[in-house]
């Protein structure tokens, strides 16, 4: 029998936001981690450039291996060679990648729940087997040293996502040395999605590359770069798995798209551009964290980076798709539901994603404030005694 | 441990052919199959539209589904529901998507020796165990009913390819339908490569589907589409395997290129300039067939189909790596070596790709010539009492 996975139900969230638009109703969409700005404008010109000029076969860009490497020293002081970098078509097949390289059918891998609901289910597609470590408000979320050290069996593998999805939660510098140093002493195979760094609030992000040079990191042009549907991602690996890495991306991938690598390396030159999208985001998370509680939506995980609030709505709901579905048909706010992300909790959590404009976000609040409002009064009224 | 496998060696002479364009020679690239030509005009002029008005986010096109379903019709008469065409990131991970739909490691996959090296890689990769049958002269290089008849314990899946990599042969009609017959008896799971379909110059090229409902169906717009380095395919899957293979998608991939997908669109309407590509592969088949018999390559397997020569040249050599190494160094001319479709016999075979403009295939077989009559010469001066 092949592996059976979950759907990923803020897809089914996103066809019916899709199926209301159709009918001419105003949506928001809240429910995926995209910007809703386009490539940088000089990756766009670049983009128009070589569709006049190249044929576009198959094609792994030097260049832009190289420019990743730099990145590297740029951003965290880190020496990487350019052939240590795998380009990906994004940052899902990195992890495919990742995994594959590493580990054999039955494998234990640990990771934090709530997380990433693709981790668990390319887990599963694998035949890998998923080690969920609860994290709650006390762990902000995220997975510890601690909780590493406690683990019996040590697992084979470790997934560490900072900053965190759905939470936005950054793992401080500190713990991330402890994981490593852990990960290390049990051998423990240690894979960094980076996906989200570029948007931090609070505390920057380190690489785990910093702490474990033995990690697999993964990243992408789909955040920070806001280059989601151009489909490119990268895998650093150690040097040692170089060949494995290279001959997995020749048979399972092939190649990543072409125009997007062009675009890509240009966007690393759009830095103004695209931080400006981060102080866009970072209004619009103060706009929620101020907005939100006022909604009796007040245990909030502490949105460190990325673009996400994950909140706690288990005083109004345990059935968290239903939640969402019928805040979508009844304010034309699209929002994820908490169990893509936790199977166990996640029935009283949502997401909202705020890679949207300002005046959206404005219109977000304006449009679920009476429903929030209405759905508390309402369980207070059904409460017994109430 | 992570699986072991094989690097494929076509990259390694494509990067000495880069390394020797670089210093300045004069390289013709017939080592990948891949067409020289790129997108057709239109769907290029619609990638234009699109980057100026659509910001690309993560995106599965319904059109294109439809009207990939319709070609099945148009094609091959056969209604296929739209929700039956999943849309990949190339052939490459459709490929990896079929057999994670079916299969669970252990499972024992047959598929025709030679063949395209990545079948064998992802086979690997997932774990799953190939089963390679010996295909030579006698059958075409093809797997045949008979062989799949004969196979104990019988597989659990099967891959087939018409047209066929490296060889261009296609399964005659009757013989897909025995095949089919064999597999649903035996119940074998089908995945039937058709990424070459739409590039016939002998008979047509039936789609396994008209003789197996149940089969599993990859196609691209890698060959007959030009659009390579877009990164596009799909993979067409029976009704009860929707569920699994969207599951898959949004773990593995998430989404295929945006801008491929509204170019991909696009090309289904440009059949006069793809069916010209069409045209000049086939004078270039015809000058490679009429060019390579006298300069000793007489064992040609049949290229019904794809752009591939696939030769013996056994009399000259059993290292085809360095044997294509040599000549790519020695007349700029870069090809595939035998190993990468053939473990085993494959020393003494080599591959041309016959995709690309017609004055180049020209200037080829000026180039290897006097080449090929030399290195015949010499062995011949080499051989016992010669």
């Amino acid at each position: 029998m092949s592996a059976e996975i979950d759907p990923f139900h803020a897809i089914a969230i996103s066809r019916l936001a899709h199926r209301l638009r159709v009918e001419g109703r105003s949506v928001i969409h809240m429910e995926f981690g995209q910007p809703s700005t386009g490539a940088p404008t000089a990756a766009i010109a670049e983009a128009h450039r070589i569709l006049d000029t190249d044929g576009m076969g198959y094609w792994e860009s030097p260049p832009l291996k190289a420019r990743i490497a730099a990145h590297y020293q740029e951003a965290y002081g880190l020496a990487v060679d350019p052939e240590r970098v795998i380009l990906t078509c994004g940052a899902s097949p990195a992890f495919v990648m990742a995994l594959s390289c590493l580990f054999a059918p039955g494998a234990r891998v640990a990771l934090a729940r709530p997380g990433y609901v693709a981790y668990r289910n390319t887990l599963k597609a694998l035949h890998l087997v998923p080690v969920e470590l609860a994290c709650g408000e006390a762990e902000r979320f995220q997975v510890t040293a601690e909780a590493i050290e406690r683990l019996e069996p040590a697992p084979d593998g470790l997934i560490v996502a900072s900053p965190a999805n759905p939470t936005g939660t950054i793992i401080p510098p500190e713990e991330l040395k402890a994981i490593a140093a852990v990960c290390r002493r049990r051998n423990i195979a240690l894979i960094s999605d980076e996906i989200y760094h570029g948007l931090s609030y609070t505390l920057p992000a380190d690489s785990m590359l910093q702490h474990a040079p033995e990690a697999l990191i993964i990243n992408s042009f789909s955040k920070y770069f806001s280059m989601a549907g151009w489909r490119l991602g990268w895998l650093v690996v150690p040097e040692a798995l170089i060949p494995a890495a290279r001959a997995r991306m020749g048979a399972l991938f092939l190649t990543p798209p072409s125009l997007a690598q062009h675009a890509g390396l240009v966007a690393f030159d759009c830095r103004d551009e695209l931080d400006g999208h981060v102080e866009s985001y970072r209004r619009n998370r103060a706009l929620l964290l101020d907005a939100l509680p006022a909604l009796g939506l007040r245990r909030i995980a502490p949105p460190d980076g990325a673009f996400y609030i994950y909140a706690d709505v288990s005083h109004l709901t345990q059935d968290s798709l239903g939640f969402c579905e019928q805040l979508l048909v009844e304010t034309g706010v699209a929002t994820a539901p908490g169990i893509d992300f936790d199977p166990v909790a996640g029935h009283g959590f949502m997401r909202f994603s705020f890679a949207v404009s300002t005046d959206r976000v404005e219109d977000a609040i304006t449009r679920i404030r009476p429903w929030f409002l209405d759905r508390a009064q309402r369980v207070r009224g059904e409460a017994p005694g109430g």
